[in-house]
């Protein structure tokens, strides 16, 4: 999608749908550190959560994995809605930086434009492992950075909070999907597992009891193969049983640390 | 609210917020009996959840709440923002429905009418002891009764799935949320507090374990009371403890039984 495409349609409500935006709060893990992936759109003070709107065409599952797709350049990757917001003021008072923003991009915005209306956010969140994605600015991105969970910079709208939420919900959902297919490389330790799981928990799992309940999903094997980290210790690898963790993904599992 | 006012603003997209539909599957619990509250709107040949749109005034949480307590008569019950959905398709099918439903009501939809649009629909559960509530008809319901969630009849547009997931998600939350004010006496004994996870959860949960559990999270408390209910059975009464329930109710909780 180029700027021009975007120009000729994004006011246009024959094809977006009005009052809709999705937001995706791409979270993205790497040794020990849970980051997300935030933009600050051309003359905005502050920074965003990736987003966009919804084609007439398209479901807002599509529409989110799209956005996904348009900064991290990879499809499919674990994407679950956690809840929308909307209530009369959540972008009332960032208006005019809305009005400055396409002002400064040289498009005119109606003065009864639904942009600056009443606007629900169906708000996603997506993983990925972020040392194999390479990043790139959208059209309207100044800039676009993985920033720490617990050091956000100054964000827009309400999109603290929905930072806040997605992370919540995530902690949630780790006990009821097997979370860790796209986080960990294809073989993995224990130790690489146990450490994914404690640093979304932002909690200490005793290593004995997270090891038994995660082997009783079946959803992890251990292989015949071991890792060799330097003299003496070689850990055994696992990796996820990809059938059970499909099984998994569509009916829930019960992990309980 | 009624049938004038319902009149006059449904298609003004100065007062509702175009394109979205807030739906509200209110569970009904009495006596280890989960039932689902459905409305049959004037000339529909099915069913659909109890539902509305949201004015520019409100948030989406007081749309749902008024929603319930149109059709309920009840307040504040517990409200829980599950997902939403959207996509082309999802009300495609039934536009013949809808817009034979517009004429026998004597009212003209334009052909262009968003009503007819791409609809997101962002859905609620909201939980209520059943045998309080007498239910009302709401504007153009032709009918509003109880359901048995095991037993639905024919539903329009996606709301079967909506029923499905609503109930999903009530299955995953009661791990997390003290659930079960709203749903019980004032007092009440172990074996129907127990009985009532068991019947939301639609599965045997161990008595002693149950307890156990139940009492660690400190959010209901023994009272110095029993309840006579025949020869030799007096169990002792339980309640909420109202300030570790609205705290749990924020914060969250951990059962895992």
């Amino acid at each position: 999608m180029d700027i021009k495409e975007l120009e000729s349609s994004y006011f246009d409500d024959k094809i977006y749908v009005k009052n809709v935006a999705v937001d995706n709060v791409i979270f993205g893990y790497h040794d020990k550190e849970l980051r997300v992936l935030l933009q600050r759109p051309t003359s905005f003070p502050k920074w965003t959560v990736t987003g966009g709107y919804v084609r007439k065409t398209e479901s807002i599952e599509e529409a989110a994995d799209n956005i996904a797709c348009m900064r991290t350049g990879l499809k499919n990757l674990f994407l679950k809605q956690f809840r929308s917001f909307g209530n009369p003021s959540r972008t009332k008072g960032e208006r005019e930086i809305v009005k400055k923003f396409f002002e400064s991009i040289g498009m005119e915005l109606p003065a009864d434009s639904w942009i600056l209306d009443y606007s629900v956010s169906i708000a996603f969140y997506t993983l990925t492992e972020f040392s194999r994605v390479t990043v790139q600015k959208a059209p309207f991105d100044e800039a676009i950075d993985w920033w720490p969970v617990s050091q956000l910079p100054p964000m827009m709208f309400d999109h603290a909070l929905i930072i806040a939420e997605a992370l919540k919900a995530l902690q949630h959902h780790i006990y009821h999907y097997p979370i860790g297919y796209e986080l960990l490389p294809e073989k993995f330790t224990l130790p690489e597992i146990h450490s994914l799981y404690e640093t979304i928990l932002d909690k200490t799992l005793d290593n004995r009891n997270f090891t038994r309940k995660l082997m009783s999903t079946g959803i992890v094997k251990k292989l015949d193969e071991t890792r060799s980290i330097g003299a003496h210790r070689s850990p055994y690898l696992y990796k996820f049983d990809k059938r059970k963790y499909d099984t998994a993904l569509k009916k829930g599992i019960f992990l309980a640390f």
